[in-house]
């Protein structure tokens, strides 16, 4: 079983179960999704990143005693992940760094569609030289703005720009996940595009179906 | 399909099939490999390298007239993978950029067991910084000295020294794979293995199970 690790907090189970259903459906894995207490909004600054931590960490160890056998965290800024890894000896993954591992994987120039702002230091700092460009939509807040027709042209086109620079897009928010992005932009987009849960999927079936771990 | 390149010449279709097998095995992906002509002893220095490039270029062409929906070059040094990138409009895995990337998303401290020498620099290039350290097998010269006792103790005695300072250990050669090094490493050792040619059955597997090029 793959534990899955939602970085906010909701009642909805059909939303805390989202990307490990993804996941399942995608690579056939067993996953049991958790989210952590008392952060409706989630992670969306320093403060908020750093209050997340021990809940994360208190969600990974309890997904290991549930009998996970590696746990995803799943936000591209890899919230936890090191502190996961120094108490747990079950494979971690976050989906920051696995999307940039897939993408390196498949090009040396990555482009990263970021949400807002610029490439979290998760991601940047393993790509290193070979972060080739780095975008995000023109107007867009959070991942609501997406599920309008304005909103999704401009990830479209901010998609469009980095595939001038770069040999391969890694999208940067498992927002874009929850909606889909990536099937649209492949439909659209001339370069592979890399998304986020299911590279880390990607890269829990490799830690699991063949119990490389 | 997936187009299985083998970077030396052999007759016995066997030996050229295992590593693709390998991947079929694991994967569920269709493969279909092929070698290069007239290097029987394959890829050993800088000349075997730049002869052996076009020859590789011309098999993952062959492969994609074929039906190839995606080539993985099996050499851990990546030969070709550039030159076969900038020629065919679908995905080209190399050996070592697969095992870089996968190693990665495992954790940041990266260890490379080579063969011999040091790090291929289509492996080091990427991991950056990450490349924590780096060992090759006390004594062996080729994978042929691995099936001895000596060889295989050397490895693992390689490997635990690597464990000292890695999160995880990359190995760093194709002939690994072949002789089934990373499942006896799993066994003794006590970081995450990642064997190349798995490696890039996973990214072939991410871009061709789920259609993502």
């Amino acid at each position: 079983m793959l534990g899955v690790i939602r970085v906010f907090t909701t009642a909805d189970d059909a939303i805390v179960a989202a990307h490990g259903q993804l996941i399942a459906s995608l690579f056939g894995l067993e996953t049991r999704s958790y989210c952590i207490p008392d952060q409706p909004l989630g992670i969306y600054d320093a403060a908020s990143h750093q209050q997340a931590v021990p809940k994360i960490v208190a969600a990974a160890k309890k997904a290991a005693e549930d009998g996970a056998k590696a746990v995803f965290i799943s936000c591209a800024a890899d919230p936890g992940v090191q502190e996961c890894r120094q108490v747990l000896s079950i494979p971690v993954i976050g989906a920051g760094s696995a999307a940039a591992g897939i993408g390196l994987a498949m090009g040396p120039r990555v482009g990263v569609l970021n949400l807002t702002g610029s490439t979290p230091p998760a991601i940047a700092g393993l790509l290193g030289k070979h972060l080739a460009a780095e975008a995000a939509p023109q107007g867009v807040r959070n991942t609501t703005d997406l599920l309008n027709q304005a909103g999704m042209s401009a990830a479209i086109e901010a998609a469009n720009i980095l595939a001038r620079s770069a040999d391969v897009i890694v999208l940067a928010c498992t927002g874009y996940s929850t909606i889909g992005l990536a099937k649209v932009l492949r439909s659209i987009v001339g370069v592979p595009i890399v998304d986020a849960v299911e590279a880390g999927g990607t890269v829990a079936f490799y830690c699991l179906a063949r119990r490389m771990a």
